[in-house]
């Protein structure tokens, strides 16, 4: 796809700044926030769009009404259109309030040259009953009409706009009617496409039953003869809902003929300022977000924006003393850890690290690490602790292995196992050491497990049985991270004259952690962390959980290190 | 807190519809929708606030520049304020461009009268380099710095509002002009606290390492001497980095004291349009989102706030030709399951079933199922099955006491271990069942798995090994509200005459899964997921992997009945 921009970075975490879908919508400005640009915005974002907005017209208005407006002379609504498609050519273009008919008549005229989707919301009459757009300006909507592929009115807005005549209010309007006024008002606005939104009526599950086999009737959940579900009828709030189901349904009609009929509970809210501006917004952001090839594109796009309609307002908070606005972020969740970014590449270590900084140099900057780079470790203290971490490397290669049989794909099994092999080959280090010092590899493996050493690699092997595969990673980090860290401090200790090599007993120690062998490992491990949780978000909880684990882990660390120096069994 | 709403269903799952805090910003209209109350907007969802927005002023304005600006007489900006405050009144107001002097005269007056919390971004020049306030506009300010609670100039505008005289250019200014600087402004208007943004001058570590102790320094990423991150060193993007590290220093000064530097390393973009308006309206929401007794909340407001601009820009996508937007939803990541609401109050176990309908029903309306309804199912398919199924449960009551393993809590465990314990005297059931077709125990235990069986068992078994708890509910769970759904299936058609219990020989067998305590433990194991996900959101790629252990679950469901009806060994 062209104006996709995909950086990759060496090390293998994949920074995308990918250039957004952008949605422009042309309407009135709501002072409340709850419709007009400030609800069309809020929906672009929503889908993860990007939004710019030309305004027509400011109201003063709350969720009780619309006090005052004020109009924008249409030269200044051209001036700012040009400005943004100059710079920035539109995706699609979502048209809601006109305010006037000269508004109209420039912005016709403007539109007929672009080549762009276009949706028209036409706002005649605000949610709390203000005229929005006087009669002169319907007429005029004519001129606007050849630019639209997408027409969204309501059932008096459609009666409006096509002459149609009802036969009743329309509350007694029966589905028939709806059917007919949608075809009618296509065939009047000769607009591509027009979905009429069915809201102001209500439609029995007898009067759908006559179009079923002739018409695609799409809805909300599923089937509406056997949805499978019979046991969600279980439920108290289930069997509330009134015996014969109110019904709401939008009729999508192309060229004369219905497409689609999109059918779903009637949500029973006060919540529904700005509803007309969020559909049509949602289904401007459906269109440039969806494949471009799919056969039932049209369907989709629109089950996708009625349904994030109808659940921005069945997920609606207290806001105003009348209609209030819809949930547009019920969709979002806020990320618990920001995306990696050239200037933050490994925010997930980072986080770690700086999540509690005091613990983890418990740790990295222990005596016992201290002591070892300046050579003045006692023997007794390092002869233990590496009698010790003997043992924990045969535990930590079981995790491994652990994490290849949890592993989904060859790619994983591969990396564990081999990381296991690389860890027994290791202990052979241990051994070599421990022979210098005297100790043969029987009496090694005859010496008992000291307690911090077995409840830091017991706590592994559990987390790693008990979580699943990022439990177990979370589990085996800090050690091998912690390591690299300690390695490579030392040996910048040793280039600032903190720390030795000459002569010290440790250097082969300090010499091989900081190996480019070693950090080769240590950074692979890292950005693995990395991917996994870029991949796979989580959540604020999941993240809690992941980070208990890795102080865990450097707490039972820097306890490891204390064993050493204070000798404890 | 007072203006909180929880809904708690009576089923167990917390439908919250929790009332937001209302961020009011009074600024101008960016057409192009990255400054500005579009860039305010923006801000405000991301930080899952409600805005609502009063406009000053409209510009015809892009990447590049601003080409037009049309001002709002200010009556009407004060008919928008009056609109919005009368009917819900905000926790905090953010101030931008103010466009002229009779708007700022105007609406000091209001805001004089108005108890909330405000900060002001003195908008006098855009990113692009246009004059957004005239002079004697910048005069008329002194009359609103009396309701302003933070005041957020960058470097011209300190000067300009406070005379201090430079020594050179912003380029040149040093650490101590800029602390002198942020003095002077919080002296010379008489706000109660002034962040000035550093951003027009580079700051060397050199200089900062003289306020070490005398000043809190917070740094943009922990400690800068020792971040106990060496080994982030290792990366060539980290080495990339200039040696000396050009550093930005945000200075907040409180009654003329300066009470914390904030420090980060430049982020080298070209994204900055908006920069202004989004961290003001940042701090806005980090302070109606924080808590309200932290001593040192505005330390961790400001540090919330600023980290959030910094990585906005970090993340910038590509947007026009200048000066590009910021990505205001970098902290943001869609929901892959909309939340419970009364509407949809189980949207987890909806979304499951209606994933792939036709495999659900090939699965709750198999043919074995429906035979076993009327009652004309073959004698030795059931004995067939009901043997088979004795083996499953071993294995089924085998991966709840696995869940008690993998529990965190005596809840969980308690949980669990008592479905393990209802499953084992379940199984008395088939016992008796086997009994009365002349199968004894012994025989009953001596048959082998059939293949179906083992398929299902085992995979259960692997998967509740293999991942974590839910993976372990999710392997679990299409048997007990499949069953259940059968059970309640059954009882329906018997009522509507298209099963029968009269002469059924499997009358026990639909009376049992159509009981009480059956169909209890599966509205509490449906009610167990829907809690585990609303409390721990799975990302995209985490709801994929749930759903198709859910899948390959029902298939293995309906095969096992098809092992049944066709005696499949």
């Amino acid at each position: 796809m062209a104006g996709v921009d995909h950086t990759k970075q060496e090390t293998g975490v994949s920074l995308v700044t990918k250039r957004r879908p952008h949605i422009m919508t042309i309407a009135g400005s709501d002072s409340s926030g709850g419709a007009g640009i400030q609800a069309d915005l809020k929906t672009i974002e929503a889908f993860g769009c990007y939004g710019s907005s030309i305004i027509t017209g400011l109201t003063a208005q709350n969720t009780q009404g619309v006090q005052a407006v004020h109009e924008v002379p249409a030269d200044f609504v051209i001036k700012q259109l040009d400005s943004v498609v100059s710079d920035s050519y539109p995706t699609c273009v979502k048209i809601g309030m006109l305010t006037n008919a000269s508004i109209i008549r420039t912005l016709a005229k403007k539109l007929s040259g672009m080549d762009t989707i276009t949706v028209l919301d036409p706002v005649m009459i605000s949610t709390s009953g203000h005229t929005l757009l006087p009669e002169d300006a319907i007429e005029a909507l004519r001129e606007l009409y050849p630019s639209i592929d997408y027409f969204t009115p309501n059932i008096p807005e459609a009666i409006k706009v096509s002459g149609w005549k009802s036969q009743g209010s329309a509350d007694e309007l029966r589905l028939s009617d709806l059917i007919d006024l949608a075809i009618s008002t296509n065939k009047s606005t000769g607009a591509f496409t027009v979905l009429l939104k069915g809201g102001h009526a209500t439609i029995s599950r007898q009067e759908l039953a006559a179009y079923r086999g002739r018409f695609e009737i799409v809805w909300e959940e599923g089937d509406d003869e056997d949805d499978g579900a019979e046991v969600l009828t279980l439920y108290d709030d289930y069997l509330q809902l009134p015996a014969g189901k109110d019904l709401v349904v939008d009729t999508l009609v192309n060229r004369g003929e219905v497409i689609a009929l999109f059918v779903g509970r009637k949500v029973d809210s006060t919540s529904t300022h700005g509803t007309g501006c969020t559909l049509s917004t949602a289904i401007a952001c459906a269109h440039a977000t969806s494949g471009i090839d799919l056969p039932d594109r049209n369907i989709r796009m629109f089950k996708t924006a009625i349904a994030y309609t109808q659940s921005a307002i069945a997920s609606a908070f207290p806001f105003g003393e009348g209609h209030g606005p819809l949930n547009h972020s019920h969709l979002s969740s806020r990320r618990a850890l920001p995306p990696p970014t050239k200037h933050n590449p490994r925010p997930f270590v980072t986080h770690l690290i700086q999540s509690n900084l005091p613990l983890w140099k418990s740790y990295v900057r222990h005596p016992f690490v201290v002591q070892l780079g300046k050579g003045t470790l006692p023997r007794e203290s390092f002869e233990h602790y590496i009698k010790q971490d003997y043992h924990y490397l045969k535990h930590y290669a079981r995790a491994h292995a652990l994490g290849a049989y949890k592993a989904n794909n060859f790619a994983d099994i591969n990396a564990f196992t081999t990381i296991a092999a690389h860890i027994a080959r290791e202990s052979q280090m241990h051994v070599n050491y421990c022979a210098e010092f005297g100790i043969s590899l029987s009496e090694l493996q005859a010496e008992p497990e000291a307690s911090p050493c077995a409840a830091y690699a017991r706590y592994v092997i559990d987390i790693g049985t008990q979580g699943d595969i990022l439990d177990l990673y979370m589990s085996v980090a800090s050690c091998l991270i912690g390591y690299g860290e300690v390695g490579l401090w030392l040996k910048k200790q040793v280039e600032k004259g903190e720390a030795t090599l000459d002569g010290n007993i440790y250097k082969k120690w300090m010499e091989d952690y900081a190996g480019a062998d070693f950090l080769k490992a240590v950074t692979v491990g890292i950005e693995n962390l990395e991917r996994r949780v870029a991949l796979d978000p989580p959540s604020e909880e999941r993240l809690a959980r992941l980070t208990s684990i890795w102080h865990e882990c450097v707490r039972l660390e820097s306890a490891f290190w204390e064993m050493g120096l204070k000798l404890i069994k």
